[in-house]
């Protein structure tokens, strides 16, 4: 991708306002897609915000009408010219945006979806891997990879994570782009808003979370997902270790004791 | 917890009729907190309930205008006297919590959660671990703990296993009240009727079960989530051979045969 | 079951019309249950279906008024005269039922439930089992093995894997018909439609899938159930490579070359 836009603008913008980092995907000629710059700048930026001890909670939009469009198929097809024919490019290529879609998960920090317009594929795979989500009454949802011979394999670990198993094949099998409100029915995204308040409603979303202890958010979602794919007995064991640790930092003991003793919450003093 | 209803009531209530046995959370003063000795009570309960052949079913439900609103913080926040700051108490603390929501899982019979008011925490935990669940129109449900400092990791363990992981994690993280009729349509509960009708409807639940053969049952409710926990080709194994069991029991042997001889169904006579 | 039906007619039909092959259960008298023959035939039917290549999609469903009622009742029972009143029998019955289930798991090709009417135990097992399902608005649901003593254990393993477990339990314990409805808010189908527009739906479905890369689709399906059964990082994993295979297709450069250059798609060469 040699875009003229990409030469002048970074492929990720990162603001950071009242603890809210807000990560724009800045391609909007290509539809924010995940192209390797892209893909390295996400990287980059979940790592610094995994060390910011400011940021608090994360919102993930696409600069433009649209959130994203999945891969940069265009940079994919020049690599058939490597002389593997651009095998192994692409098992890199998969290897590095799973890793990014990870680092999500991994991160401290909760992520929010703010999904304008189109989100398709590995764009689709974004969404499904932040832990909330809210669309624009106009945004569109689909895994559409299949409907040009690439079957949408990891958007797939993501989707079928967060949504049932008809629901998950159907978007995989017929690619076809669902609305916002069959994306809220079927549980991709958490709510569903006018156009012109989806910044709003993710804002009010991340000042929620940062309004409560960094301490307690970061055990809860790293808890989240380590138990989820653990048995009944295993994840009961580990959740109750977790809650006496969280019982253990200051932030609970102020505001247990402020709620016992019905005082307001106290400011929260994180790690 | 040495409120003055303690010293005169039993936690725990049980009432056994017709089949049905109603536990009933009795500490309304306290929105029927989870106390120590409530958690003793209800494992006490659970444990002469898995005994007890003349029970089919269990209802679960809070004396007064709610279901429960979680642990004593209360009794909780006194042991960060201890020497170790409470580390220990809590860890048995959530170790004993835990084990008394596997006590319900591992019930013979099925456990009907009957939901007035507010489930806050690891009330609505308690939802989420029965088997069943009926809401008045009036309840509402919250994983609460974040507000106050304390991510509600425990009660993550059953709520994640029940909605989808948007959802959860939009209750985990916002710690915000949802609606019965959200959580019907999260699949948190079963049903939601006007308040007056919630303890009929349990009732009715109840009723429908007390009608099946208990051998049917017990083996279908400890199929259900021994193989919940295994891959697809041991679930059909492990399901098939329990099926193959179910067929050899008494109850199975008249109920077909009177189904395929167009005859009532017999008096079931269990184990 | 020796019905008159049964001497004349195959148990199963299959028919093949443009890529989608159509398999119709054929005992409407006796609900087209799932007899040793029916089984047999359809175990029969999806292993030479599994080496056509020239299906692409199937969609199975029921002749006459219904889709399935799940067990010969009769046939069981009949075996009760076993000198081990049948328990191997049962076992084995149960084993070759769910290797059956399994084999459309592992069919190369999608496979579409067409309901009209009731589809009971095994029966909603089978809807369950497929990758999508369309029902006719007057279709109906139940797992109502537990109202004649037999709980419907394997069948709990398909539903568990397809609805929520609060929605599976109600279906499991109490036995009700729920409605189509009801089933596609639930997840247990894709799409509900008027009777007389079932057939339709489901060819639209089945001809959507024969307009993909037979390859992609192939890849696809089979990478969905086994990374279902993995941890997050072990499915990114596979399914980073499951990606990287299939980009190495002719479909996927062919596909992917005509959407890149704004090309009608090709014709796909399949494997």
């Amino acid at each position: 991708m040699k875009d003229a836009d990409m030469q002048q603008d970074p492929p990720v913008l990162l603001e950071v306002h009242n603890g809210v980092a807000t990560v724009t995907l800045n391609r909007p000629k290509t539809i924010n897609a995940l192209s390797e710059d892209m893909l390295d700048a996400l990287q980059g930026t979940w790592d610094a915000l995994a060390e910011n001890r400011d940021v608090k909670a994360v919102i993930l939009r696409g600069a433009g009408d649209h959130f994203c469009a999945g891969h940069n198929l265009k940079e994919m097809t020049a690599r058939r010219q490597d002389p593997d024919g651009g095998h192994q490019y692409f098992n890199t290529l998969f290897a590095t945006c799973s890793k990014m879609m990870m680092s999500m998960v991994n991160l401290p920090q909760p992520v929010i979806a703010e999904v304008t317009g189109i989100a398709t594929a590995a764009g689709c795979q974004l969404v499904a891997t932040c832990d909330l989500a809210v669309a624009a009454d106009n945004a569109k949802f689909a895994t559409s990879g299949v409907n040009i011979g690439l079957f949408c394999s990891t958007p797939m670990v993501a989707l079928s994570r967060v949504v049932s198993r008809k629901a998950a094949m159907e978007m995989l099998l017929l690619g076809e782009f669902i609305s916002a409100d069959r994306a809220l029915s079927m549980g991709l995204v958490n709510r569903v808003v006018p156009q012109d308040q989806v910044a709003v409603s993710a804002q009010e979303m991340a000042a929620a979370i940062v309004g409560k202890s960094p301490v307690a958010v970061k055990l809860g979602k790293r808890a989240f997902y380590a138990q989820a794919e653990m048995e009944l007995a295993a994840a009961y064991a580990f959740a109750g270790q977790t809650m006496a640790e969280n019982m253990m930092a200051q932030d609970a003991e102020a505001g247990i004791g402020a709620f016992v003793s019905k005082q307001p919450m106290p400011g929260w003093k994180g790690e």
